[in-house]
């Protein structure tokens, strides 16, 4: 019998916001694997702590923050040789995701890799943009509103055209990226609405007007939210 | 002492993707309320129906699934009265929400009526679409693509200048619009990467490509996906 291979939403931090279900796959699990920085702890890992055993076999797929495409192929295929072994011995391997797997997710990567040889199940998950908007006490859509979701690399004209032309947004991968998502939604007369929010449901939570943010860097789990302005009812 | 509101998500529709979160404060809130269409049973309270208990008092708020805006003010002006009278005699209150409650959810009416009255908590949730695109086995977004959640109440003009403009899909709010939909993505040249997804981890889940799907009027829980093609490492 071959093992069986999970995706694992975890939910944007809070461990409580894992799912039933993601919770007792996570816990029936003999060997567990997460992405993790060359540097510092993984934070799926993190989410994941309070439900980890001794007994479990843990395997770090460590990706660098900032890694040129092709050693990140590499890396990605070397850690789904590294699963399979798992899988062909017998042993179900749930694999951590941020957020929500198929959103974004690097664990696609994977399963791109490995969902035709193994049998897969993948459990969708609290995405970090809903943790955010929850804890900015900003509902994101009503009515009919348009939400675009947009990452920060995109240049700063295609930024304007499309936060000028949606009801509501949500703009990813920060970074460095942060003063022209500002200049982008001072452009748009969008900067009143938008609400920059950190580490949402986790301890390092915060969460400011944009207009308050200066722009130093954003860490990984930072997002822009412009909330709609649909039908109330 | 006043009692708390609480928004709980209770996901897209399989019980087991409810939070351990919002699990723990159903189970112990008196009182739990559920948005209910005139005719047949509430999608919400069946969802949670494994965890109701007969010692809790349930609140139906029932709303009819075509109605005009001021009957339908109404309908929450009288619910929120209603919620805050349990409020406070000191009864903690869980509003149940399908999918995530600041994600085009009902509840949002009722937030606005009482979150500044009553000490209120907001429980994020797996949303439909992440349940659909999941189940569909389709990852909905690679890289640094651009996500568009539309209602499919736009204008055929609207929807196909909007979708040949995005990397990825959703499209909510089928209902009579499926027709002008499927025009919309036939116009596009998106036709063939169009997922048609009816009541995802529900027991009538059914997923086909749109292309196979006819024109008959779709159900409430239901959507149509494009995924991205971005970035593969």
């Amino acid at each position: 019998m071959i093992g069986k291979l999970y995706g694992l939403g975890l939910g944007p931090g809070d461990p409580e916001l894992l799912t039933l279900k993601a919770h007792r796959i996570l816990t029936q699990c003999p060997v567990v694997a997460y992405p993790a920085p060359d540097t510092g702890p993984s934070f799926a890992r993190q989410i994941a702590a309070p439900y980890l055993t001794a007994a479990q076999l843990e395997v770090p797929i460590v990706v660098p923050m900032r890694v040129e495409r092709f050693p990140a192929q590499d890396i990605y295929t070397q850690a789904a040789e590294t699963l399979s072994h798992h899988l062909d011995a017998g042993s179900d391997v749930a694999v951590l995701c941020e957020g929500d797997p198929f959103f974004y997710g690097s664990f696609m990567h994977l399963w791109r890799r490995l969902s035709h040889r193994f049998p897969t199940e993948v459990v969708p998950g609290v995405t970090g943009m809903a943790g955010a908007w929850t804890r900015a006490n900003a509902p994101i859509t009503w009515g009919d509103d348009i939400l675009t979701v947009l990452p920060g690399t995109l240049p700063e004209a295609e930024l304007v055209r499309r936060l000028g032309d949606t009801d509501a947004a949500v703009i990813m991968k920060l970074g460095r990226n942060l003063p022209k998502v500002r200049r982008a939604l001072e452009a748009t007369g969008l900067i009143e609405r938008a609400i920059y929010v950190e580490q949402a449901t986790m301890a390092g939570q915060a969460i400011i007007r944009l207009s308050e943010r200066d722009d130093a860097e954003a860490p990984y789990f930072s997002m822009v939210l412009v909330p709609g302005e649909g039908r109330r009812l």
